[in-house]
């Protein structure tokens, strides 16, 4: 330590962000010292208007600092498919794909028995809401569900959840494909993974 | 993108931050977004504290927030032994070795023909005044300088600037060895760190 109080404050506040360890806190913190004033000026701004203008979208929950956001307003979007993700983060994944263009639905979390985290927990009951409106009489029907959870226990489970649910709906009810991941070499892939690709191979 | 213009803003000045990459910076500002209003509050506060407090030590040129430096005024540390860094984070790792225990010099950089940094442009002339001024009589006498720079090009350069400008006076100049890191597998050490491992044996 360099007994020097602001300093070790930094970075013990840079080491409580996800993925920044000790010797990357220290980093930063050396970074933000020696750079320039505004570029440490810059960032704390860019935190505080963050705070300030972001807040959740009253339609899909992801974030938004305009009344709707722009995947709920945009009009060249499908409103026939709708894509229900964990968290605002996954958009930013799914839309790099290129392939979706519908709406999204944001869970803000998935079922978690383990972590105390229930259905009436999430989005869950927005989310039936949401397809129970589209079906009724007038309205522009949602004609499949894209689920794009985590592959793990919590999405498994998630994906349970809803099918159970939503399986007596009007509505297509998809999950994004567990497979092998393009460019790798089948050496390396777990045998789960592979056993799923087999099993969900495609006819060509 | 999520077409949210503020959290856009913050991830590109994330992203400015060493190390940390596109979707690193992405974690961070959905993070920073998620978690409590406080703790984004508290880092923002550290930021603005460690530029408002923290200034150059005149002696040392390391950070302090008091007119002199920790390690400068110290008691308890050794006058007679000083150690010449690259910049104020290595002290923190030459600290954590527990070896040391005398007094500091922070150059401020290395040389670098490359980059166009002079011996001028680093703190060269106030460590050899350092030194000059110990030598006096009445004064204490500084029995060693400890050379801790990177062992890249420019930490050579650095190294063999100041062994030729301090070779006359009465102080033995020394440099951290080079050699095979504690715990590693020579099998995956490269040839050139192997090599002056051998050329620097120890005699047991």
């Amino acid at each position: 330590m360099l007994k020097v109080p602001s300093l070790e404050l930094l970075i013990h506040e840079l080491g409580r962000l996800p993925g920044i360890g000790q010797k990357s806190a220290q980093r930063l913190a050396f970074y933000i010292l020696r750079s320039p004033h505004q570029a440490s000026e810059k960032l704390r701004a860019a935190m505080q208007q963050v705070e300030e203008k972001v807040r959740t979208c009253p339609q899909c929950f992801s974030f938004t600092e305009e009344p709707l956001c722009h995947f709920c307003t945009d009009p060249s979007r499908d409103n026939d498919s709708l894509c229900v993700v964990e968290e605002p983060m996954d958009i930013l994944r799914v839309e790099s794909s290129g392939v979706f263009r519908g709406r999204y639905h944001v869970l803000q979390g998935t079922i978690s028995p383990l972590e105390g985290i229930a259905p009436k927990d999430i989005r869950i009951e927005e989310l039936l809401q949401k397809i129970n409106g589209s079906l009724k009489e007038g309205a522009t029907p949602i004609r499949e569900i894209i689920l794009a959870l985590d592959a793990d226990l919590e999405g498994d489970t998630t994906v349970l959840y809803l099918a159970k649910h939503l399986k007596e709906k009007a509505v297509k009810l998809t999950r994004i494909a567990h497979g092998v991941p393009m460019g790798s070499d089948i050496d390396y892939i777990d045998h789960r993974t592979l056993g799923r690709a087999l099993e969900n191979r495609v006819v060509l």
